[in-house]
């Protein structure tokens, strides 16, 4: 059935211009959307906060201010700071009661993960937050396959003091063993509570 | 007995100048040292990190950056940037396996601590973290009498929403009832973990 307009003419439907589809180039639903990968974990972790599961946090990235304008009746803008080294990883917070601290990094590479991706003041804090009894682990991203790992950081400094053997990075094939293959999902995107889950499970079994 | 110089000429005791010294206003050692609460605090979590009884780190200031000089031959110079709101508490880390969150204020007050010391964001992360089991607290130091205390934040959430009725801060002899009164040390200077000491074992004994 045509249907006009009361005045007799004639409805023709809009056309809807929709913007060109992107070729997905593999089969997960959530990729390839441009994100880098830390966005992906600040995605997270906002969706975590939001169904009260966890409260972890990007720290902010260290300056050292050396001079501050402070003009009349706007901001204060800062004109002259230089960036600082941290002295930890980029994430953490609570979850379950428990201490959690991570470091994401991401590679172009696709069979093996470098070492050098890491710094040393990284390695030092991990060793400092295990001596503890906090969570540790990093969160490794190959951008050209888009595979995402979970590897503990127990793992990790193991691999870099093996530095010295002359093995600079971990394969994909032991990522595949002693690692957690992770995928992507919608709210979270990348669901990495679902692995310390499991980690804080083994650690209560091992008791 | 009376010492010359070889050449007979009489030796006079060269006069020190000595700075005037500052009148100490209390009995404690280690105040008075014109270290700020931060400073202090910084310095306590180098102690115990040194100790390896803790790990705990003041968040860096978040900024908002927008323009980055890259010269040649020398460091990265940050030309524009803003202080943005921070999402967080200042200090968190991990003690014990548990996660620790806290904030640290001082007043000049000397009967009570104003509740407008805190903001809105430093409240509703305190919740979140609470949800999550996490250790949270507050350092209140009263500037002018250098009087320190613990105070949890399940105790500061309460006396937040009591602003309502018109009570905008809380008094010293509350304080000293539902705190913890600390005491200045040489290492640790803030020795906040014998509190939490304290908080963990009251936890595990209410289970």
């Amino acid at each position: 059935m045509v249907v006009n307009y009361p005045n007799g003419k004639h409805y023709a439907k809009p056309e809807i211009k929709r913007p060109p589809q992107k070729k997905t180039r593999n089969l997960t639903t959530f990729s390839n959307r441009g994100m880098s990968l830390e966005d992906d974990i600040n995605d997270s972790n906002i969706s975590y906060l939001r169904q009260e599961r966890a409260v972890i946090h990007k720290k902010p990235t260290p300056i050292q201010i050396v001079n501050v304008d402070y003009p009349k009746r706007s901001a204060a803008v800062i004109k002259e700071a230089y960036f600082r080294q941290a002295s930890t990883t980029d994430y953490n917070g609570v979850y379950r009661g428990l201490y959690l601290d991570f470091e994401a990094k991401e590679t172009k590479n696709k069979l093996s993960f470098p070492l050098k991706n890491f710094h040393q003041h990284q390695i030092t804090h991990m060793h400092q937050c295990l001596k503890q009894k906090g969570i540790c682990f990093v969160i490794l991203r190959f951008s050209s396959t888009n595979r995402l790992f979970l590897l503990e950081a127990k793992q990790l400094l193991t691999y870099w003091e093996k530095q010295a053997d002359g093995r600079k990075s971990i394969p994909v094939s032991e990522l595949e063993k002693v690692g957690y293959e992770m995928y992507y999902g919608f709210s979270p995107r990348i669901p990495y509570l679902d692995v310390v889950d499991q980690l804080i499970d083994q650690s209560l079994s091992n008791i």
